[in-house]
């Protein structure tokens, strides 16, 4: 009997994250920073307007109100990313728009709402289109407002300065490290890639969903669902389906597949019985005249989850997960286990669900095997600080499972849990 | 002045779910349901035997213990998906395997470890493998314990019954509601697709990460970071990527894109400048003879993002946000409005963030402009319930964005924040 705890140790002692890749930017999303990114280029790459405004120099517009404004000579537009370099002399303006480098000889930015926007009136709420308007690049404007030097300017490097480190080694990239990175201009990144997971379930009574059930038949939910947990997890998985109680199908199957699999996971065949075809076929593959490490059958100290297989199979010794085949065991498994060796290859540095204490709301006491360590499924509620068991401790309930939305843990040497006590709680959302 | 509830409000009540789509079970990972599900056959199928061991009679093995064993005849295997009908008569049993159905006659299985598997010595721990050893499904097997009828049979119907509502409208598609619904046969399934969002920049200043940066120039962060905001919100994004300050070819480009849109979100070009191309693009969209409803363009009292459009444009009055520029206003105005709209045309009932009260923890008071509901970047932590501001409030300042994981929301009517104050924390991860 092994725990819990050093069958993950040993899996986890074997993974190792995968080798960095080059990737676009947008395929990176999800995955992990390999190298520390310094910033190339200062942001902003020059002193630039936080508004849409005129560009003035601050003597001119000294002591300016919208009585007593400030008259200056509008000398063009300084749009971003368009027009040639203007200077702004003395009793010059330029218009400018918001993120426009700052001009030569100007000193500050006045919002076009502080001014007539060079049509003679009042204060205006904005500028009219140069396409159609496009006279207010030249004349005179009035300024309402005297500006302070620097005022409405962003400066050159005030967010981040060229030699910064912008982003750590570790880092999982998601939206906002993505607008960091495409800020600085970085095109590609290198990341660990996302695992490749190649999930087969074994079993000759396995039918595939939609197709007719026959007798003594059950449909093939593992396949489906492990697939689906490895994606959760970050994976690109693939889904091979459900292979047929024969060593050597099955065998055949998982080496057609390890050309894109960074990790393997089966489910059923297993256990102690007399077609448990997993652990037939590949108690061969760690033959010592054999390439590829081995594959060990462990009775670990758990419910569900009792039978676990893991070991490497295969030239390039890729990883393999064989779980048990009850729905509710082969998911509680994938938790336990696979997740965290799929975080592992993935180079993130948390691999663990988040665990909470929390009160076990119940009816009746929860009972739990002596020496084995108990996983229940439960509905957690953070706020009340409470968790409430659904379903009962079958490995079967698949139905339970899914309105559960985390795993109650009873530990190995605790037999009754009563209602009111705290206990562990894996949150599996 | 608009708020943003009023905005935000306007926004919900143009924005439909997208009309429903069957698709393939692992297709709808991550989507919304659209019918209640009906069990159409009872879980487990058929009585079933939850260990590898014995199908027996229980008379046959009452008062059995390891010093005077019942001896039975063994009539063959019952595995899972395999061998035809047995019946189990008296003095007899068959060697039955986990998941397999009970066979008639039988009324409870002994596990393998409490018999002497056959080999007519001490306790086994397993059965051979039926391929290297056949004999083991005939001559005798001792029983060394008594066994209560139905003990380790899992009862047809036990998990979930023919006519029981398995899951419900609206519920969201992750692995244990797949796990579900492939164990009752489901293949496919009516959900809500995921919105597609195309997202595109512009400003005649971008420049694409990777190439060189010219004079006056920026990179395109915000069709990058957008595209992958989208993703994460459930949607499928595509990113168009920057396009120039010229109305026509803005138009253009959107009107070309709008085949592969159920939402398009723009940024930039939405303020009160002469050369803000998508308010002038747009504004023609909504007239009265064209199709397509139209695009309001409005400013907010929020910041940063107070420049805002929103509205709907082409034949299928595809919904459209017209976000503001600057990286964290486009950032910030995507988490408040286009995320809600991405996860109402998802049909997913719980459209917004979790948010939460934090004491603010900070040098000195936050100060926030009178009248504009500010949103601050911090870091929360929601064990000590605190949140502390990262960088300041300038909506340029795209490197403390990469280090937040949580908005700081100061009301309308605030205009400073002492630090130890709670706040209202809207929570990014």
């Amino acid at each position: 009997m092994w725990s819990v705890t050093e069958h993950l140790a040993d899996i986890l002692g074997t993974v190792r994250p995968l080798e960095p890749i080059e990737l676009q930017l947008l395929d990176a999303q999800g995955c992990v920073l390999v190298d520390d990114v310094t910033v190339p280029v200062s942001l902003p790459p020059f002193d630039n307007s936080s508004m849409d405004g005129y560009a003035v120099r601050a003597a001119d517009v000294a002591g300016a109100s919208e009585e007593f404004p400030a008259v200056l000579t509008v000398i063009g537009d300084v749009a971003a990313g368009r027009g040639g370099p203007l200077t702004v002399g003395p009793g010059q303006t330029a218009r400018i728009m918001t993120g426009a480098p700052l001009p030569p000889g100007a000193e500050a930015v006045v919002p076009v709402e502080w001014t007539d926007g060079g049509l003679g009136g009042g204060a205006v709420s904005g500028m009219r289109a140069h396409s159609t308007a496009p006279e207010g690049a030249s004349g005179q404007v009035r300024i309402h407002r005297a500006a302070q030097p620097r005022a409405y300017v962003r400066a050159r490097g005030s967010d981040v300065r060229a030699g910064d480190r912008a982003l750590e080694a570790g880092t999982v990239l998601r939206a906002p490290q993505i607008a960091l990175l495409a800020a600085i201009g970085r095109g590609t990144v290198r990341v660990r890639p996302r695992p490749r997971v190649v999930v087969l379930s074994t079993g000759s009574e396995l039918v595939q969903p939609g197709e007719p059930l026959g007798e003594g038949q059950v449909y093939d939910a593992n396949s489906f669902a492990l697939t689906a947990a490895a994606r959760e997890a970050g994976a690109l998985a693939y889904r091979v389906g459900a292979v047929d109680d024969d060593a050597e199908t099955l065998r055949a199957t998982i080496e057609d597949q390890l050309i894109r699999a960074d990790l393997v996971v089966t489910t059923g065949g297993v256990s102690v019985g007399a077609y448990d075809v997993v652990k037939e076929a590949l108690a061969h593959v760690g033959d010592e005249d054999e390439e590829g490490g081995g594959v060990d059958f462990r009775t670990l100290a758990m419910q569900p989850g009792k039978p676990q297989g893991f070991g490497s199979i295969g030239p390039d010794h890729t990883p393999l997960l064989a779980l048990p085949g009850n729905p509710v065991s082969s998911y509680v498994s994938f938790e336990l286990f696979a997740r965290p060796a799929i975080r592992t290859l993935m180079g993130v540095r948390d691999i663990h669900r988040p665990s909470a204490r929390a009160v076990l709301r119940a009816d009746k006491a929860l009972t739990s095997p002596d020496g084995r360590r108990q996983f229940l499924r439960g509905r957690y509620d953070a706020e009340a600080g409470e968790v409430t068991p659904v379903g009962g401790a079958g490995s079967h309930l698949v139905a339970a499972l899914a309105h559960a939305d985390a795993l109650i843990v009873v530990p190995e040497r605790t037999v009754s849990v009563e209602p009111g006590t705290e206990v562990d709680v894996v949150v599996l959302d």
